[in-house]
């Protein structure tokens, strides 16, 4: 039933086949994220993408190679979009986290499995996606961006009390973590607006500002010209 | 083997038997912490404790009842820690955010388990503790709480960008988060403080004040008298 060496006839006698994997390997990350790996079957795969297991093994050959195309073809790429823009060198710390959750919200916004997925089978402990995913993360930008951040508050623009190494931990754990736990928010308050627009007015003004920003933001743009540069 | 009547004649021949029965409480909940409920057994809650298998059911009688027991005399009593001495009618909001987040770290240096836990047993889907934990959750002390973030925002104290129906969850996210995924922080950046000093500083100043909140918070203080109410 597996088919190693994918053969080209094979592949031939579907058309577009290119567009049939990845619109399976698109209904296999929504299931696996909605079910969680441990839970789904590849014939349970197979009937939401409507092929055949045959043809999960035919393009993914085993289940451990479907979970490297999950990483290789849909998450690692996410990454990228998220932090390729980053200019650690020259960018400016408050420009770069406000980059950062935009691209986050954009990603969040178009791969809806994506906050489910991360804390199940990235963060949790277990998690059947960690090893794999972590060997993506950009560690040198993500290094870059705390110097970033530290170069900030060398030089007075970013609050001096926060760990410049917990910055993006923070970020993740505001954007992520309210839309990987929605159902549970929703249950606790029905009445809770959970929307893109709202979250993301909520964790930019939060980053930004804080809960004292408001009144303390309107006064530093009202006597910016007279601000001490302590 | 079960004995549902824990018959006091049992419990007696054992001295002090509550003292046992909680410290074989606090070994199953650090190793369920660590291993994930779904992965451990009796026979290895028994081991850890140094008790046999005959004893956790003594105790506990059926591996449910354990879990009860977890919820209900290990987490509920740290909901009531965080949450009873919020007072959402008269409390600042920016006192009460401080005192939640203080009396969140407090919890968490005490129970270290904890965020993995509620990582791993509440928040993920599918996590064994969920049902069980969300009906300790004070919800009228939840929803006041962000009545009192709403009126603070109406008198022009917090920043009038907040979801105050978010204020918990961000809170909760930052607190928890770096906490409950440490391991894979530290392996990504192996000079990563993540002591308790520095996160509930770093913490409480993103919340405060944001990441423009340095420079911000002291011009305020210096105009505060300038500030319009606006």
């Amino acid at each position: 039933m597996l088919n190693k060496h994918h053969p080209t006839a094979g592949r031939r006698a579907r058309t577009p086949d290119s567009d049939a994997r990845a619109q399976l390997l698109d209904a296999a990350i929504a299931l696996l994220a909605e079910r969680g790996i441990a839970n789904t079957t590849v014939a349970q795969i197979a009937a939401a993408g409507r092929v055949t297991s045959a043809m999960v093994h035919y393009w993914f050959d085993t289940r451990e190679r479907l979970l490297d195309a999950v990483v290789e073809e849909r998450l690692a790429p996410l990454f990228h979009t998220i932090w390729d823009p980053v200019d650690v060198e020259r960018g400016e710390p408050l420009e770069l986290v406000r980059g950062i959750v935009g691209r986050m919200f954009d990603v969040t916004a178009r791969m809806p499995w994506l906050p489910s997925l991360w804390l199940r089978e990235i963060i949790n402990e277990g998690g059947l996606l960690r090893e794999r995913a972590l060997r993506h993360i950009p560690l040198q930008k993500v290094a870059g961006f705390g110097q970033n951040i530290a170069r900030g508050q060398s030089r007075g623009e970013v609050n001096p009390q926060l760990e410049p190494l917990l910055v993006f931990n923070s970020i993740l754990a505001l954007v992520m973590l309210p839309q990987a736990t929605a159902k549970i928010w929703r249950r606790i308050n029905p009445t809770l607006t959970l929307d893109r627009s709202a979250l993301e007015r909520h964790v930019t003004a939060l980053l930004m500002h804080g809960m004292a920003g408001g009144a303390a933001a309107a006064s530093s743009r009202q006597h910016g010209k007279s601000r001490s540069t302590s």
